[in-house]
């Protein structure tokens, strides 16, 4: 290859690199917002995660173009390829987190859930932990950090634990009193999509340490006990 | 281009699009059996669903692969490049289905999910439903049918309507018996299931409308009017 290829390569590659990252800002602010509006009930936070959404999809499409023109132009191999293929992954993986907080958001926008008071703290640790997650596996993609890209990787186990008791809580709520029903109905899909962000986070993790090192995670992605299977997906 | 370009590329377009069926109908047995696990609580099915999703797993991988490959070495543009693209999309999509099945036949595996026999005729419409789109969909992708594809497009509204009274229903037993309400939640989850292979169906549906057309289908996604928000993502 040319001097002048590679150069131009990495040129694409860069450009690819800021456009995941500047899309990967904007739906952090939507989990951001999702996780205040759900525990705040606030409306107006829902309504502007919502708004970013056809930002975000645009994103999507124009990363997804370039990757294809990147690859039909420069035919790359190896290691550029493994950098082009996570960069698909990964932005997928982070138009479908941002779909997630905007389902959260509509249903805080039409509904008027009513939280149980005794289970906010527990709601907030939740979308705490999905948050940190998501910022974790961004720094580790940013940084190319392996080892920050399997802390995530290892840490979905915790958000399914915290998921599991939750439900549980949720489900004991219904219980007793059916009047809790409806809006914990759509608290459980909600919380369900805060663990839904959980899994992309750590598909992001696993993209990273492909595009890094070129192959996969050991072993079975950690899982918690699955106590509460009302939790898988 | 050279003949003997051309002819590589359709040997290779060929060759994923002939994976991308084999994978397609593994996954159409996925969906049929997952269906017919959850209406009957039939756990060898289920078990043998769950089996299945490794294979599915890895043909995803494979085409994944040759996709890349391909981009690589020919160069495609144009409407070339429109059937690689769309044959990435369909593969993911067809991933998720599969995975969306094998999730509905855990929940049955690991529970006694007592279904409330009034709810198993619009259960098993809503499963026939989606398999129906599913398969159709699958029709407008090997016959390269834009029409049909429409179709499948548009009767997604459907799937979301029995949906809709579906939940509504589900919802009235765990109020009218708190006994109900761990059955009914895992039930909850597995209808969202269908409804979101729905989603996938019509994705496929956008994809192969892209491929032979080039462009997008006009306006909105046609969806039921949300009752039942609890029917959200």
């Amino acid at each position: 290859l040319s001097n002048h290829t590679v150069i131009a390569f990495d040129v694409d590659l860069q450009a690819i690199r800021a456009e995941i990252i500047s899309m990967a800002q904007l739906v952090e602010q939507q989990i951001a917002g999702a996780a205040a509006a759900l525990v705040n009930r606030d409306a107006e936070i829902a309504g502007s995660v919502i708004a970013m959404d056809v930002r975000v999809n645009e994103m999507l499409h124009e990363i997804e173009t370039k990757v294809v023109e990147t690859v039909a132009r420069r035919q790359p191999f190896a290691v550029d390829l493994r950098e082009i293929i996570g960069a698909f992954h990964i932005s997928h993986d982070l138009e479908r987190s941002g779909d997630l907080a905007k389902n959260i958001c509509k249903r805080v926008m039409m509904l008027d859930i009513a939280i149980p008071e005794t289970l906010i703290p527990n709601i907030q640790s939740l979308a705490m932990l999905a948050l940190r997650c998501f910022r974790r596996v961004l720094d580790s993609y940013v940084e190319r950090d392996e080892a920050k890209a399997a802390d995530v990787w290892n840490s979905d186990k915790e958000i399914d634990e915290v998921q599991n008791s939750l439900f549980g809580e949720v489900l004991v709520c219904m219980m007793s009193d059916p009047r809790n029903i409806t809006s914990c109905t759509h608290l459980l899909f909600c919380l369900k999509n805060l663990e839904r962000m959980g899994d992309h986070a750590t598909n992001i993790a696993e993209s990273v340490r492909f595009m890094v090192k070129g192959d996969r995670f050991i072993g079975d992605r950690p899982k918690a006990n699955e106590a509460h299977p009302a939790v898988m997906t």
